[in-house]
């Protein structure tokens, strides 16, 4: 005799609504470019045990709610769009007490045409994603980060000391390159801030400190760089980073009688290393 | 002035390591075809503050061990793969207290020559993938699960009775397409199990109450789904499933004098409803 | 001074338009799913030249007209549905003298509930994808095909006796893993067949062919294929296929004092080996 | 009876061979990032007939020549090192008569730290991947081109006086976001030419001829580019554009009484337009 189930935690609603937002107040336009979701919690147990509709804010008027909002306050920042989203919701239908909204935003940049910026005109620019997740359970936390970001060091990077045992055959490395692809997500103590001046400014610690932390250990850069950003921005309460370490491996030329020192590399898909942490504050 | 920072969690291995075992005991072939993924996490302080890899186990190391370890014990089934590593890392580092191992799986099936199996001949079948993730902090908990089980019902789908706002547009549907890609996970209250047995009578479970509920929402069938699993194996503690709702739209026929009696329909990408829930058992 | 230029060879229409229909004349429904694109060609130098598309026929019609002939005729097969298409456009349009029509179909399987399938429920099979593609310049030419057809041998296959030059290191291979990804197409010296009933026999020539050849090369095995298909069906004027070389490398457990004897594989990503030839029936 | 078969057009080699190579010769380190794909046509009919592989240089071999040769002799470009590739394959080997060669070039900048270029740290930069491709059938051919270069115009495009028939609902438009990822390969009418300076050359017209022209047309404004690419660079010889319109549709708002004045579009997936041509010099 098995015992009774029930529902547990659960979220609905509208995935990957992609979003342009075009400002035209003067001639030379704005681009937003964003890809949205919206996910509704609360009272929702009907539904699911008897398919009663009634309380259910259909995924469709998600989206819809998500073009309509665009237009009447606009974007901005994906953070401050999130929250004017989550603020709607859960001001709008006392059943729905929280929920989680995400967005990634695609960056461009104006070609420039004759050195000059043109006015309506743009490139995607850039490998990585800006991306945004606003978590409401008892209110809302803002977590603003980044994906993709492809970094290479082709020097500065070492790696030894490390325990051998029976399944050990790596050799030590005193100059290796070093290459990943930063995922970073860091959670803002508050939600009254300027959100596209501290991403700006935290993509750009991230990159200049795996530019000049020498490297001891793939875990060492990430820990470099999670602290370098909670030093610089009090608005930070917490940073977690996962790193691939993409390994780009010697090759052995000696077969063909030529020598190798550092610079021909295979460039390896699977396995790679994959290095996750959190960086905090101390209590 | 900002406050100190530290290490909050963290875990680090190697990811994806592609291993395929052939058992050829006899001329009839089996094969074993997992992407396993192996991270430690303990006493890893010093990496990250300072670059002193004496305790860090090379994730090279770890890709070594899942190979050497499949030559000298087998794999059997994912599972049982992943607390056989899960076992020998904590049981072989003092500072290793637990980690995360999960694998991949993926099926073959025997190509049938005149109608008989072919004893060393294999191609994939399924758009599905299994997985398995083994989580120890106190010790192994196992959660098992699939993915990307594309699913379709071209009738017995209904959606109505939901609230209507300014923002709502969408029509009530009597009849209409349900499909969806299912992700479930299902997290065993035990280690000693059939895994693979279970396995294969859950993803039964999952199609056939899939295929069998009269759906009044994506929620519905959700959780007819889970309950069925709970009901069926004690050993399932709990499980949680993600469908995204992907839309089939009727195509409007009429400006061209035609009528489209749910027969003409156009699959969307994005956006798509996201429909996710745990269903647990009642304490 | 640089010589004038002028349009060359150009196509255009609507790519990818997903499209499902489903059969419901009795309670046992049938679904076809295909991603259909519509491609025209003729006399379309003033839209590029000035911008005046009186003669264009806008990819918006040509996706209009898909689904508009799939509830006036049916789909059938993919292929036939193909020339539907293309001889609705080259019909209709004085200045339209040919195109491509191209087509990916994708399978479906009934979910067995209590071993009986189910009339309406189904779930995606397979790995591989049916693809037809209809060239008409002179007149139509159909070639089918498909892709991703993943299949692997244990055993069974060699590779020696290849020269060896400055650059070799590869060692010669009696026993080894086969294993590759098949793309084939194959072209119909007309167009009236029973496309349905050739892709699924030609589909399961490839598959014997490659399970029961003793394998010298990857060369050898796709010939083998190739031969057997035109040896099999008249209506097959020629076949290309496309198959890359997925490597399984022994792993070298040695240095762990264990030995390897055709059991423990990796499965390698990038690079691979990639075998393409055309088989064709001898003037 | 069927007829006799035989071997038609084939070429074999390895595929997708990363390659990393960092010049260090000064404290200023450069990096190439190549994707490398070599196959050799020639004499090959014995391996696919009986799988004698007396003349089948391996596709290892293939592989480990890249990497020689590339210590050997470096790389400069993408399109010299495939000329380097092409001539020592058929230099070497009397029964190789031609074949195909070609990379993918990805590239990276510099990371800025205090608003200086780092010696050795780099990011991966733009969307877009440089090819390259030499066909190699009576002599050498390069084609050079990019793909995924995804740009945008807000404004400054029309699309009207398209005709009507049955199946005709799109609207005129006289203002529309215009967007595309252009895929571009242009042939070089020689072979000894500044590969780098040209490919930068090119890639900015094209982005200049997309941002200046008034589009009535996507036609017209791949035409466009094409021709300004040949008006400006005789080594050219022809140039052929691939440019999905990647439909950016304006949301509804009236039902939620809101207007909108080109201000907040959907960014669709499938279908999409699919633009072609080629543009070649006048004879």
């Amino acid at each position: 005799m098995t015992a009774a189930v029930r529902l547990g935690a659960n979220q609905y609603g509208k995935a990957e609504v992609r979003i342009v937002k075009v400002t035209r107040t003067t001639p030379v336009h704005e681009i937003e470019d964003l890809n949205v979701t919206s996910q509704l919690r609360g009272d929702f147990t009907a539904t699911h045990l008897t398919g009663d509709n009634a309380l259910v804010v259909a995924t469709d008027t998600q989206k819809n709610t998500i073009y309509g909002l665009a237009r009447e306050h606009g974007i901005g920042s994906p953070e401050d769009f999130l929250l004017l989203l989550g603020r709607h919701f859960t001001g709008s239908f006392d059943w729905v007490t929280g929920g989680r909204w995400a967005a990634d935003a695609y960056s461009w940049e104006r070609i420039a045409v004759g050195g000059a910026p043109h006015d309506h005109a743009f490139v995607r620019s850039g490998q990585d994603t800006r991306t945004a997740v606003l978590d409401w359970a008892e209110g809302p936390v803002m977590t603003s980060g980044l994906t993709d970001l492809v970094v290479l060091k082709s020097t500065g990077s070492e790696f030894h000391g490390f325990p051998r045992d029976r399944f050990t055959t790596l050799k030590e490395a005193s100059d290796r390159i070093l290459a990943t692809a930063v995922t970073a997500s860091w959670r803002y103590a508050t939600t009254e801030l300027d959100y596209n001046a501290l991403y700006t400014a935290i993509r750009q610690i991230l990159l200049e400190t795996f530019a000049t932390t020498h490297s001891l250990a793939l875990q060492q850069t990430l820990y470099a760089m999670g602290a370098a950003v909670l030093e610089a921005h009090d608005a930070v309460a917490e940073i977690s980073m996962s790193m691939p370490n993409k390994h780009h491996f010697l090759v052995d030329l000696a077969p063909f009688d030529l020598d190798n020192p550092g610079e021909i590399f295979f460039a390896a898909d699977r396995p790679y290393g994959l290095i996750e942490a959190t960086v905090e504050r101390a209590v």
